[in-house]
């Protein structure tokens, strides 16, 4: 049999980052590239208490089919979070429990855009969104991303020459790669325009709960006052990654369309571990667990800095972001990345090149990924000594 | 905001069952439109038991990101059942663990189907499934099902007359909704065809586990000797429906897309149940759990049927099926069909009109759908009464 694919499928690779989390999975290798939230973050105590107590009193109901929306009790415990601590959430509002973030970005595009529109991107940005869209066969149109954010003026000129302009996809909040936090101005300038050309924002923001320095910029979703905005919100950095549990805080019309999407494509979210999150938020202190993780962060993200100043005596720059997971380092033009990527993995430091997240493969990166969270203190400290000393043979 | 969805999911309606099921959930509802397991198939200690472990050994695994494929473990364990226990797999295939049957079918589709191809499926046929490919803008083409399966020849003539026809989507096991299991020799014959036609098969199997009478027939699956059988097995009927955990075995060039198309779906699925599901099958006795189930469904669709004997004597048809979850009764022509369950549903017995498994909506339907492994016995007794009191009435 000769086997015939979508065209929708066939443009579209594995993502780099799962094959090289992959192919770096070995013991023996420094996991610098990956995305991981650290093991210490996962409240394992707490959710097997949980999980015994759901056994007791709830497995009929845990076990058994759910709807479609989710969990009822996490819905409304959600929506209160996102009103009481982030100002957001108005009466056209409307929240869906989705197996993960990266649901949320994929139905929203899927119910929003046919094949051949178009939606704008930071330029670099989260290559699993960025494969969701053209998994839908969408024209993806990635702008600058600059130290305090997208380039506005380039943003404009995307929003007023690209064709069919459906979403306009954003990490303001740590970016992902960058680790780069879009400014308030800059926020409220996006807003802004897509009220002025009628374009859906989808507000990203998986690593809005890991701020570990620095005053707290509201969110986009905050400002929304015309039902503009589709939010994605995730447990998966202050829970756990590997229960697949997110949400989507959007106009009521947007998430309606999910949930027919969503019934599609798994009928609900895994209906024990929404009921664990419920019973962590509502029943356990996660706020503090929270405040933990941001500690934990603050000093693996500082060691890592000071362990990379030492080992490349300032010779490369590094982002130094005030929370996420990530850093990025740029390299100066006489070192070549992909060389310099390989040479680290044949010393079992693994890193993801910058490339692996520019919208085009022609755009040129000079930088590279690296990932504080996952590694331990020895590999951190053992790692960027090897990329030191790798840079320096180059 | 005006909002503007795409083409695919404007045309895609709310399942008319989920709908149903959403509005007669309360508890005074006698729920025969359900789709649901019973709680008492759930095998709450042992997995209780299995939930503890892993939060005592294996807590920081469970809880992490997994590969898109699934975990190794459970992959390879489901292959060794498939092989040894239905013939299935040859050394071209490859499974991937899905988010719930569900998903096998929706990403199969996205794979392999371009807007405007042609899904050929049984008439009637599971909604979910009917609704995923109308989610991808397919022209769905629905053949007669007859008693030993659908109807060969008009098969065939759609095969020859449809354009682009990619996929034949097929419940050979236990329809749903009919409860219909084809014949040995229209699997060979359907076998044939697709070989002939070069179309691919979805083999949907979510019952197949599920006999409790009679001989078992072999799955399609078995005689794939070319690579056209995508089968999509589930753990919602044996171990647990909440949790959404399901599995596709097909040739290993669709798997790899449906891995590419599974990354930027859902990462991947749940992790710690699908660590839970491969210990269940491993350290604890699933063959003897499902033994029990066939036990208690042989019960309870033999409950069913006597009170449906007592309360209609004979005056109407309902299939009588060898296992599966699902009945399926024929109102002679002068009941309406719709009357009939608006009627029942006011006196608190929820069935499902067979018109919502239609793949037309001009498809003439006399026919309703009934469960028999949600309601209690007592329910059982009670709504079956009721049922044949409205009958009555008409």
């Amino acid at each position: 049999m000769e086997y015939v694919f979508s065209n929708r499928i066939s443009a579209l690779q594995p993502s780099l980052i799962r094959e090289i989390l992959k192919n770096s999975s070995g013991s023996n290798v420094i996991p610098f590239s990956a995305g991981n939230p650290s093991p210490e973050s996962f409240p394992v105590e707490d959710m097997k208490k949980i999980t015994s107590e759901i056994f007791d009193t709830a497995s009929s109901e845990a076990l058994q089919y759910g709807i479609s929306e989710g969990y009822t009790p996490l819905r409304d415990t959600l929506k209160d979070r996102m009103k009481n601590k982030f100002g957001c959430g108005k009466d056209f509002d409307e929240l869906i429990v989705v197996s993960g973030g990266q649901q949320g970005i994929e139905l929203a595009c899927k119910v929003l855009c046919n094949e051949g529109d178009t939606v704008i991107c930071e330029n670099p940005s989260f290559i699993g969104a960025t494969n969701a869209f053209r998994s839908y066969n969408v024209n993806l149109c990635g702008i600058e991303l600059e130290n305090d954010g997208i380039n506005i003026e380039k943003l404009e000129q995307a929003l007023k020459t690209e064709k069919n302009v459906k979403l306009l996809y954003l990490i303001p909040t740590f970016q992902n790669p960058m680790g780069i936090t879009t400014s308030l101005e800059k926020r409220k300038a996006i807003y802004e325009l897509a009220k002025k050309y009628q374009v859906l924002i989808i507000e990203d923001n998986p690593y809005g709960d890991l701020r570990f320095e620095g005053e707290e910029v509201p969110v986009i979703k905050s400002m929304d006052t015309e039902g503009l905005v589709i939010y994605c919100g995730s447990f998966s950095k202050i829970l756990s990654a590997g229960i697949r549990v997110g949400y989507v805080l959007a106009p009521n019309e947007v998430i309606q369309k999910m949930v027919v999407a969503k019934q599609v494509s798994d009928v609900h979210t895994n209906l024990f571990f929404q009921m664990v999150a419920h019973r962590f938020m509502t029943q356990y202190n996660m706020e503090a667990h929270i405040e933990k993780i941001r500690t934990l962060y603050l000093r693996k993200s500082g060691l890592m800095l000071s362990c990379l100043d030492k080992a490349f005596g300032g010779k490369v720059d590094f982002t130094r972001p005030k929370g996420g997971l990530f850093l990025w380092g740029t390299l100066p033009d006489r070192v070549n990345m992909l060389d310099y990527c390989k040479n680290t993995a044949a010393q079992k430091v693994a890193v993801v090149p910058g490339v692996a997240f520019c919208i085009s493969p022609s755009d040129k990166c000079n930088s590279f990924r690296l990932n504080f969270s996952t590694p331990s203190d020895a590999q951190i400290e053992q790692g960027t000594d090897i990329l030191g000393k790798v840079f320096d043979a180059m």
